[in-house]
């Protein structure tokens, strides 16, 4: 990408939970911004949000939304990257796409500035961003993978209602407060109650008996880490939290594990925070990792049985790692 | 144990959650009792609870509190299984223990009714009741191990805070209320804040990096299944639910897997109930599975790879399959 001064940057989406992380975190991490276009449907257009303390009115997204725009960054769901994406890069744009649609397709690198920032071109086009429970766990695999060979892993997942959008922590909320006053609960953004329960379900199911969100991380993470040979077995689950997503991940290994070398190379990559010391009751956490930036690791422990595999509890804030900072990540290694 | 119309029966820790279930579960299945003893601490003697809606009184427990009594159920710690436990036996009761207290001892048979009924004996002593996250696997586990021989398990668990008592229900429902006021959160039974959060901690670290929680797992697993070569690699989780335990469960057998044969093996097995039709967003939830008998098993699919693999998610009411109910079945076992 060409270099300026400073760069005219759209968000697309701008007034979901994502899209208000990215402009928070372009304002955070002073990204060189001269225009920031804040773009969304004709239902949010005319609102404000708040930029370096100044008001930027929110425009209806449409063909010519992306005239003199340098980056554009797009988390307005699938449909809306395929529609307005293409647009956006016939007219030169960079677009950093959060939604799933261009993830798998060859030729658009999917990226994690930590693990595969080569991939990143220099050429206008479309950079897609991994979905949130993937970043998150190549993250503390990659430094595993380059030191001891990563072969299979077993991923849970806990993950936060924010991943679901502000409609879902509005859902959890209400019904929260529902069914702590013994009132019907009211549900609207997933089929079963979300409040005090766990679903084993994100995303549509496929016929393999898997979900899509789970299949990403199948998926994503060998087209992420470079790998085909990277087995992995997820289920996928939402409980009752609001923000942060957090792992239960078995990991095997070619080589055999030394906990104190797998402490070291964590320690050691960038974007990992190693939150490890039991007898403090010091482990990552949701509510800790809400708001920070850093992928948490902690529980790290052998397995009692096999000496080429070990655990691992990773949490990481989905709105942030797992969206907006991983995109904004992207645009500063493409203006460097 | 010698036939009769109907036995003495008495409840050690009456008053905690676990105690009223048994005392709602003797009820409910139509236990043959002549007597009911409700025995607790000298803080609880003195309240009254119902049972077939009489009131009956509890009783301080003290050494002689099992003259005429045929089988006690304990659910009052660790410690005063140990110190009452075997003044019961003294006196010919059958001690039915629900604390950690002898589970791993050699000669305490460790029992599940629907896996190994046959560990029960006919003599007066101590039968041990299962730590509830290790019950409802071993349900699910028994008919494939019997069908395809389960070799390794990798287990994260989402445990409802029940399984702490009622302090952590009470814990629980008032950090919910504080943080969806925004008010300070008060913590008393946990180290860090449960409501909308996930603590990857169940009872005290070990050196291994494991908690007593997850090698119960390992080594309960074990015994109940009579079968030293199973290995059981878990994480167990606290998660902000009121009741029952869900589980992703990842199997590894000996023979390959084939779907129809393990849900017509899991259908056909006592005690489980297959909830497992996805397409109509069915799956074992948390708040069905609360007072519920079964252990709920759904999300059976095939590892993507390893034909030999298979994920289960399953889900039971803690304080009953996981606690109560298994020690009454045990009961009715020694009885038939």
């Amino acid at each position: 990408m060409q270099k300026k001064e400073a760069y005219n940057v759209a968000v697309v989406g701008a007034t979901g939970a994502v899209g208000r992380t990215m402009i928070a975190t372009l304002e955070e991490r002073k990204f060189p911004v001269a225009e920031l276009r804040l773009l969304a449907s004709s239902r949010s257009a005319g609102s404000e949000l708040p930029f370096h303390g100044k008001p930027v009115t929110v425009q209806e997204l449409k063909n010519d939304s992306f005239q003199d725009i340098d980056i554009a960054l797009f988390s307005a769901g699938a449909s809306t990257s395929r529609q307005f994406g293409p647009k956006a890069v016939e007219v030169g744009c960079v677009v950093i796409d959060n939604s799933s649609a261009f993830r798998m397709e060859p030729g658009i690198p999917l990226v994690v500035p930590e693990v595969n920032p080569d991939a990143i071109g220099s050429e206008p086009g479309i950079i897609a961003n991994p979905n949130c429970s993937t970043i998150q766990m190549v993250v503390a695999l990659k430094p595993l993978h380059d030191r001891f060979r990563v072969r299979r892993v077993i991923v849970s997942t806990y993950q936060s209602v924010s991943g679901s959008g502000q409609k879902a922590i509005d859902e959890l909320t209400h019904q929260s407060k529902s069914a702590l006053n013994c009132e019907p609960l009211v549900k609207n953004v997933y089929p079963h109650q979300i409040a005090f329960n766990c679903l084993p379900h994100i995303d549509t199911f496929l016929d393999n008996g898997y979900t899509k969100e789970e299949m990403k991380m199948v998926n994503e993470t060998r087209k992420i880490m470079g790998d085909d040979s990277i087995h992995v077995t997820p289920t996928t689950v939402r409980v009752p939290v609001m923000y942060s997503h957090s792992e239960s991940i078995y990991v095997e290994t070619d080589e055999e594990i030394d906990v104190a070398e797998v402490r070291r190379v964590l320690s050691a990559f960038p974007g990992v925070s190693v939150v490890d010391a039991p007898e403090k009751n010091e482990y990552p956490l949701a509510i800790d990792a809400a708001g920070r930036d850093e992928v948490m690791v902690g529980r790290i422990r052998k397995d009692l049985a096999n000496p080429k595999a070990l655990n691992l509890w990773v949490v990481a804030d989905n709105l942030r790692k797992g969206a907006a900072l991983n995109a904004v990540q992207i645009a500063e290694a493409l203006i460097r």
